[in-house]
């Protein structure tokens, strides 16, 4: 099988990604986008990383783009992708344990007031906070796909108190947002989700609560979260993605001190596990069977 | 019973303690050192939280000194405590669980690079580091108690790579900090473990591994920590313990940009759960049952 191999990676990155698929499944041909097209006819799959629009454009016999990345909104927001040809998205344990690692080390420093002490040490200042125990920590994760789901797992195993929503349940938000004291975000950016977390969503949750932002950048509105951490309304938000990437250096979430930037780290993609769940799909592909992962136009993700 | 409740607590701190035994025991009688010594001979049981020197004098009744903090290195240090009386540690299942949730907090910033992170939020720097699974990580833990047991328990449940060491395998140590890296102390302070963090300890680690002091500040020679995190062989320490505390308005670790400073919370008693367990030990003694987490005057703790 002919496979290409598109994203918006540097020269090492590809060479490197195309290493770990050659390991993964070394009976494929991985080809970069120009050489691809001078087998237009057996390209039957293509693997990308948020390719650069036209990436895939001369490719006829395309039957399946696998994304190496979690989230497809950009990839779907391309207009020159072939109509028709399925999408799978990633999705892979590793990546979901990377998750639930973040999500537990942030929901662990607001728990334990680790970045309030962080905070004192830079004024030098000594002073115990009171300590309670994680059964008496509302925690709310908001989607219930891969990610939320380990997330939600891997704090519930710590012994928070743990609720969970998904989008077929709009009217359910509402109460669980006011019960929750850290609220965390890995639902997929789709039209009804973008801008959710804003100055309504902010306005029903608990005064003193905490935001954590995995989803996607635009999921928030940005003005209306800096209010709502200026009035103390929300006392702390960790944030690992933005409106725009790398975050500008002017945006005031770089020196807000309620807010914590992580570098879109907070689950990257693992080529060593990536690669072979990749490669299962295009076996799969091959072999005729189910393809999994595929993404439903109709609900955008 | 009549039980002595001394330490040095503020009159709010102590309320809140005898508040808390008087519900856990409510048949005892909780008295002041000064009201105890005017039943002395009727106070069988004290319970104690770093009393001053001389809180117990003139009580020759005694049968049991109850601890409310799990270290006694201190208590055992005053001179004028009764001889012969049976000293029993704190060993509370929540106390140990929030010294493991301290523990895995730390190990995890550490692993996956959110120390780091936050540095680099603070110089507005965007740049993501290579991410290992957690089995790729080795942790050493020292002790093996109930504090080291449990955070053991807790890191190896999250899938990292978890040894641990006793005082009772002095030879086995050198290969097993030389293959950490984040070493996790635990251990009781005793003459035989005063100092044992200090520079032959740092060269036998791993260059770039880590430190986490969870045990005593005087398990730490502070100037070769310094030195070792000046060199860059230790790339970070986080010190929940010091010499003097609070920590000195003055001293390096406040300002160094590879320490990280708690004002020993890593692991606060907690009235509810501990009023319970020192309850049951006297109780015991009441009984004339067998007494738990008896203080080994040869072992030291």
């Amino acid at each position: 099988m002919k496979v290409v191999l598109a994203g918006d990676l540097d020269a090492a990155e590809w060479v490197a990604w195309r290493a770990a698929l050659a390991q993964a499944m070394p009976e494929a041909q991985w080809l970069a986008p120009d050489e691809a097209r001078q087998h237009a006819a057996e390209v039957h799959a293509a693997v990308v990383a948020n390719p650069p629009p036209g990436s895939l454009a001369g490719l006829p016999a395309l039957r399946l783009i696998q994304s190496l990345w979690a989230g497809v909104d950009r990839l779907l927001a391309d207009a020159t992708l072939p109509a028709g040809v399925p999408v799978a998205r990633m999705v892979d344990p590793a990546m979901s344990a990377a998750m639930a690692e973040t999500a537990l080390w942030a929901t662990l420093a607001l728990h334990r007031g680790f970045f309030t002490y962080q905070q004192q040490q830079g004024d030098g200042l000594w002073r115990q906070h009171p300590q309670r125990r994680a059964d008496e920590v509302n925690v709310l994760v908001l989607g219930r796909g891969a990610m939320g789901s380990a997330v939600a797992q891997r704090l519930a195993a710590q012994g928070y108190a743990v609720r969970t929503w998904g989008r077929d349940n709009p009217a359910g938000l509402p109460p669980l947002v006011a019960a929750a004291e850290i609220v965390i975000n890995l639902l997929p950016l789709t039209p009804a989700t973008r801008g959710l977390l804003g100055a309504r969503f902010f306005a029903g949750m608990r005064a003193g609560a905490a935001l954590l932002n995995f989803g996607r950048g635009a999921h928030v509105v940005d003005g209306d979260l800096l209010a709502a951490l200026d009035s103390g309304r929300l006392r702390h938000a960790v944030l690992d993605v933005f409106h725009a990437e790398p975050l500008p250096p002017q945006h005031r979430f770089w020196s807000h001190p309620r807010v914590t930037v992580l570098p879109h780290a907070a689950a990257l993609t693992d080529p060593r596990s990536a690669a072979a769940v990749a490669a299962a799909n295009l076996r799969a592909l091959g072999d005729g069977q189910p393809l999994a992962h595929l993404v439903d136009s109709q609900r955008g993700y």
